[in-house]
């Protein structure tokens, strides 16, 4: 890191930080500029709290040089890791991009069975569905729970699709472990530390969502938890930001998918039914997603819309699937990948 | 809500959406305007699942128009509700506005006992501390856990002081609930729904605080959960939300006192040392909440914020906080309140 | 517009609110509803300032219901707007998605044609380049000015590309006006009024970039301007929006592509090179934007980034430039289109 | 500023930097860390444009030390500056917190002349009102024009209020200039360069709003815009910014007055009208700036705000005002200062 002080600071204010630089374990190195002096720290930072130097005298700022995550940077392992999912181990991160969908919730075996076999029969390789529902309003469906479960075992012994399915709480990764392909980190749990390590600590692949406001560095530390708990198999997941945008329920900054590219080698999913909020709004999304690399899609689809326990408005019909599907497929071949 | 129609909407599409409202329990009500049809729908919408309907043919919008929560709403109770903490009661809510102030994390018997006795002799009525910490990154301190509860218990016993400390996990929530006074949410755990119907069990009042990017219907409705499931006495604090802002951690934004006012009888603690990320603007961002209404403020003090094992830079010292509240009593005088 | 009224809104209260709709020329729908009364207004609400009625006592909010902007609309025209520019008429809008690049800023003379040459060659249809730069600093190179123009002129008169250039001021719109092809209103003046009439009077088309952090009301009323003023040629252009997020200069929404398809008939136009502000990002979400179904790309190239004037970090050279132009040719085939 | 290289890079890459940084005119100093090699860049760095680096090979990041402002910093003055407006030469940045009111627009005489006096027998020290309004939409009230300001100097003339009005462009500036004490650059123009460069060659003091997402760095440099040009007489004035809220019209950051204290010489003014877009917020953010440290407010006031023909849900009542200002009076003095 370095140090930068104020104009003005004295010899002792300059010492006083070295002294402290030095007591957290850093070498120091001082450089007098025309205007300002700052110092240089050299050593292993990350261990370091960096910032309470900014507490003392005549520190005008503290800036980070490293990333604070170390397992899931480049710096670690240069290709692109590679995870399989599901019943056929379809690689997330190799060339073909993986489509997975299915609706928000689960709501019964006839709505489980008759969207899995039509997205399967359009090309998806994967299965969402949710069991268990972080509801905003302590009003709303909170989900199947274990019966929701078995529903989805039984979509995927029949279709061969990778169940995704969301884990909320810590009791409930062993049953979810058990039960589904892979183990999905929601948004609002992105910095849920004890279910960071549980789900670390899980057989499954995880797909863990970045926060509605998580950095880039808080959404790399988040799979960093995860790795080092001991799962390896994180697969990133972008699905919109919260910004003073209103006619998106979220804004989806696509940005990210080489963005993350130059800093890790996990694969990149992108959601566009959470990323948009809106059904009409989907396919350009997941167009514009494949176009810019992701590795996989993953979206709502609901046999009913106007009538689903949950998220209604952003899930697309499975006629409508298998028209993007197609749309899909061109898009990826022009950027040397399949679908 | 209100059902607003695309411009051209045929009698067939208006009459689908009546179906559907109907469907849902509600009575319909349809509008002629100049260039739109609009069907106000009527009844109890709280349970509906609304922006499925945005899906039905030639629907440009819906608009909500009941707030979502209940048990935290005015029309409730009108009267701000008071909650007495710590062994002295001390009624957070009523005129005197509680002063709560202690280290981000427990790190030592000695580091409490001096901040305890120091922020005790300046007018605090609690101490905060963290004993268990969710930290952003895997490899920064976790915190003391138990041996952290039990010398926070000692400096209560010793100062009388209400003990602040935050639970991060379902698992922790009976072992602090005897330990501790209140019980904080921390904002990385706003919408982490077991652990708000943990603490909704619990017997001790919650500190419950803002996501750095919930809304205001998302910060009441997680307040409701914990009320829905038994306890009543949520304390509301703001901590900052997350913006483009970069000469903050956060942004404070004090004008959620008044508008908290005009929807919730829950009282209001304000956190100016989140709410800015540095210690040199804590003060003035107390003063200004206190002259905006705030019930409460917390902020983090400790006795050597540039070797603190977290958040030393938003951390002010013991003769700080003794400077800032003599300032603070003339402000709350000054707005007929007091500390 | 709906008002809706505070539970337990006497009946004195709703009759005021009424003779006031009445006083603005709106007729007045009255629903009595199970928790809140609500009052729908009736008439052409875009003239009336309908917040005001929010200071009513006992109103608790006002919602609007339509759009506030008009000629910019599809009420007003269904089909996409075709914009010819530049001296082979390309037609912005239509199949073909058109690629504007060229540099930040006009710097010489063999900047300019050597640029003008290569992008010609690759493809692009249009060309950019500043005479007068809106720096963020005094301190910052500021522009050519006529100079400039005249080297971007005779850019045009060897390749037949169209000039886009950049107005700041109502000082130099007749002046732009003269030697360039399209004139630009960037971001930092979307809400210049007297630019915006100014341009509007213009003879040539205008490329309305969205301001950084303007809503999309905001942008199309912009928009509303200038068609009003008299100048129905307005091409919307998308150029990114400050957020929290700072791995990138400016978060890209491409979501906005099928909004204002939903919304407007102007074509869109997207800028990633403010849209994400490193070089690096700018082939993915220009890949992603054409996928999305923008109509144009404007970006920036520069012979030598490393020294360029101004926007340095975000120029990509023109071989570079050369490379993206065949992989956007298959990304817009794979989509109908083509460049 | 200081060049951070990414890992792996060669003798070759760093030396290229460095013939660049030299190139510059800035002297080098590389520093060889344990992960990273840091290239500190020495010399007077604002005139340089030093992102361009960024597109040097195996250069990971730019990280400037420096503030981009140097005439608005507090390294060319200490203290802070005093401006004194009006026939009454108020001290804006003295003891004395200056409370400036008025109407959003210039409506009629009579509505001037009423709330000048109601302000001025309240206590106010500024009247503000529009003669030109930058409206967002064509079709709302743009303002009386030359009219308007002759009302405002009627009113300056009988009660010794100092005017403040808004210039929206470079053609109105010497009318305002002639007929104003203070003018004031909306927020929508904080970077419109060529109407500061003209409001720098005026003879009155500025009052320069920030841009509703304008960064601390934009903000003082659009002040340096003006001083650079002539005018040292600038009051910073925060009006709210643009954040996901939606509670309010815009978020009002107090937290920018002790930034902006640590940054600048320059006296701060705080706009809870426009900093909340709610009238009932007005008082609560009106008492919380001036108990942050703002040396000023200025906010809306209109005898019948439900009719006003602009920003009535924002506006406050004269005798509402007269309330407000008994409690602005003692807040003011519990922090040492006064109304």
């Amino acid at each position: 890191m370095i140090v930068v002080m104020k104009p003005g600071a004295a010899p002792e204010d300059i010492e006083h930080v070295v002294e402290l630089v030095n007591e957290f374990g850093l070498k120091d190195h001082v450089i007098y500029g025309t205007d300002r002096t700052v110092i240089a720290c050299i050593g292993d930072k990350r261990a370091v709290e960096k910032d309470a130097i900014e507490n003392a005298p005549m520190v005008e700022k503290v800036v980070p040089i490293l990333a604070p995550y170390k397992m899931a940077s480049l710096e670690v392992r240069k290709e692109k890791t590679q995870i399989p999912i599901g019943p056929e181990a379809f690689p997330v991160g190799g060339t073909r991009v993986g489509i997975i969908a299915g609706p928000c919730a689960v709501e019964s075996s006839e709505q489980i069975m008759q969207t899995a076999r039509a997205v399967k029969a359009a090309g998806a390789i994967g299965f969402r569905g949710g069991a268990f529902k972080p509801r905003t309003s302590p009003y709303a469906f909170q989900g199947m729970g274990r019966e929701g479960l078995e529903l989805l075992a039984a979509a995927r012994d029949e279709t061969g699709l990778a169940i995704v399915t969301e884990v909320i709480g810590t009791e409930q990764v062993a049953l979810c472990d058990e039960f589904a392909d892979v183990l999905q980190i929601g948004a609002r749990n992105m910095q849920h530390y004890p279910l960071l390590e549980a789900v670390g600590k899980a057989a499954k692949p995880v797909l863990l969502k970045r926060g509605m406001s998580a950095s880039l560095d808080e959404f790399l530390l988040a799979a960093e938890y995860i790795i080092n708990a001991g799962n390896p198999n994180v697969i990133l997941c972008e699905r919109g930001i919260r910004t003073f945008e209103t006619y998106v329920r979220n804004t989806l900054p696509l940005a990210i998918i080489p963005a993350l590219r130059e800093r890790t080698h996990l694969p990149v999913v992108i959601d566009p039914s959470h990323g948009t909020g809106h059904a009409g709004m989907v396919p350009a999304m997941a167009l514009a997603a494949v176009a810019a690399g992701a590795d996989g899609i993953i979206l709502e689809c609901h046999p009913d819309p106007e009538r689903a326990a949950s998220d209604g408005a952003q899930s697309i019909t499975p006629t409508r699937f298998e028209q993007l599907m197609a749309r899909l497929k061109r898009v990826a071949q022009a950027v040397d990948r399949d679908v």
